[in-house]
């Protein structure tokens, strides 16, 4: 197998490092925006996945409506990159609702409620700030983190929207199917199961008189099966843009559609059958792979067999007794992450790897907490 | 019981945030000062814990000997508040050993060696620099990650070492008891153990001539039983400085001695019997408890019996059913982190609460990978 990473892996002054093939990020974008296009669906990524305003404009230059961020730090980083944000989070504590309602006074700005106090608070701020606010219902449809739980819930919350006045607007639902991590050829009972939730809500909040411009859907593992739930309107997937073990392992995408790696260094080989690589889990995260929780830390590139056994905070221990060669001392490695997310986070660039040469580049939203 | 994180979580403007309770990190240092003394050890405290000059220049000023980092960029961090430095990392790769030789131009470096390999290229980077670096050889005491695995082949190291020449100084032995995660009072048979082993060790080195004047040992779990290894020098705890539910719960330290905690605020209860604060693990970690990993990511120091479920990267799932009462929406929560190092790596700043108030301080090497 050619390992796309070469270059970097070559270049780099220092280990470990996180690395971008931008011609495999291209790809990933051209095959969702192609499949998106096909099906009707817009696109309003989620940015969590790079942090960057690099890639957040490749995502606008390929078609996305809008950009989709969860804390409010990113919202203002994003919105440098788009004028339509949605806030896919619940940001009604005090703080973050009186930076939406301010963001509002430039962007188009969304966010997803759960909530009548929220509806309440959001209308203050925007009152206050004299800007509007726009509101996605969240509903659960399955995965049981944030949502209201019924269709006759979310029509209930959407009366409270409209009664708010003029401050917010109501403009749909808003859903997130973190649960379904099934094979794709197995998604189509579980997609059409929230098909049918989502259908009664519309139906009912139409024969209330109100209407849902936007029904948003979609994550990574259900991106490209999103057509099973026919009233989306728009998908918001993050992992996307890059992979990562998780995708490839869930057989949502292959090991070559991942487009980031962290290069790492062989810094120990004395405990016999092991060796020790200069990433440990403040590059890679303690993050376990969804699906196969004992497959190790991330997928050695150059040695397939290899298994990433235990992290400390700088050292990952790599266990070689399935493989032919082990690595030497000073000897570089590619290991493609679990987790991509969590992982860019850890880091303050990427290496943007091009056809005419590596670039350095800032992770603009690392580490925007509130 | 009284909430030592009260003023914060009434004054902080957005969460989540990291807080660090002075007083406490005061009782904390002198605890183990006070120990080190009555056994005469010295401490070199490991930084990678707090991974900010003014907690460093607290511990010099309690008498700390010197500074212990893993990688370069917290080297040269640390190296603003002690000129005597201690890279517990095998540093052996061009950049990590170009830098420490550089350090050692204006401090006392020494670095941990496992493999002849380190010893050659350290050795070269020294002389090129026109440097000493100081040497600790790494001898595995029975965690496998790094560090040679007998006393002979300590010896055959410090020899190497003795004949790289004038740019390398043979300083003694480095341990890390990584895996001595027992009980305080069930520590003493594997202490024992080691205390052997490096007693075999250093009377070989001097059978052929050679002097150990560093036995340097440690951590936070084996801190206060250190003087069972009769002939450590001195002692490197890290987490110490402000423990967390890791050393809580494995007996080494009472909630009240954890100088750090994450206030998060409620933003969902939408699901019945849970709720939703606004830390996930890009606040909190991923990392599960040592010794308990199903009790969940944290403690929650209002609501003791809640457990904090499941984190995404921006929402923390708390189950309630255990509790009396439930959270509002919009309250503010103080969670003790399972593994405090990491989580500080997370943030950029500290909320420093003071008797005077609450002071911002800089998170100096976070993200330093290199």
């Amino acid at each position: 197998m050619v390992n796309r990473f070469e270059l970097a892996k070559q270049e780099l002054v220092a280990t470990p490092a996180l690395v971008v093939d931008l011609p495999t990020v291209e790809r990933n974008l051209q095959r969702l925006h192609s499949y998106a296009d096909q099906h009707g669906l817009k696109v309003r990524p989620h940015t969590k996945t790079h942090k960057s305003r690099r890639f957040a404009r490749m995502q606008v230059e390929h078609g996305s409506v809008g950009l989709t961020v969860a804390k409010l730090g990113e919202a203002e980083v994003m919105g440098q990159e788009s004028s339509d944000i949605l806030i896919a989070y619940p940001a009604i504590d005090p703080d973050r609702r009186r930076r939406v309602a301010e963001l509002a006074r430039t962007h188009t700005v969304r966010v997803a409620v759960d909530s009548q106090y929220g509806v309440s608070v959001l209308a203050a701020a925007a009152e206050a700030a004299g800007t509007t606010i726009g509101i996605l219902v969240d509903l659960n449809i399955g995965f049981p983190r944030t949502g209201v739980p019924t269709p006759a819930a979310a029509l209930e919350l959407a009366q409270q929207v409209v009664q708010a006045g003029k401050h917010l607007r109501l403009d749909g639902i808003l859903i997130y199917p973190g649960h379904v991590w099934a094979p794709a050829d197995q998604q189509e009972e579980i997609l059409t199961q929230i098909d049918q939730k989502l259908a009664e809500t519309i139906e009912l909040w139409q024969a209330h008189g109100l209407s849902v411009d936007i029904v948003s859907g979609g994550s990574t593992p259900t991106a490209f099966q999103s057509h099973f739930v026919r009233s989306l309107t728009e998908i918001r997937p993050g992992t996307n843009i890059f992979n990562d073990m998780n995708t490839v392992r869930a057989g949502f995408c292959e090991l070559d559609d991942c487009a980031a790696a962290v290069i790492a260094t062989v810094v120990s080989t004395a405990v016999p059958g092991k060796c020790v690589i200069d990433a440990g889990n403040k590059t890679l995260t303690s993050d376990r792979n969804v699906l196969q929780p004992d497959s190790g830390h991330g997928h050695v590139v150059e040695y397939p067999q290899a298994r990433i056994i235990r992290l400390s905070e700088e050292h990952g221990e790599i266990d070689f007794s399935g493989c032919d060669q082990t690595p030497q001392l000073g000897e570089r490695v590619t290991i493609i992450p679990n987790h991509i997310c969590p992982c860019v986070n850890l880091q303050d660039q990427f290496y943007l790897q091009t056809p005419e040469g590596i670039e350095k580049l800032n992770v603009d939203a690392r580490g925007l907490l509130a």
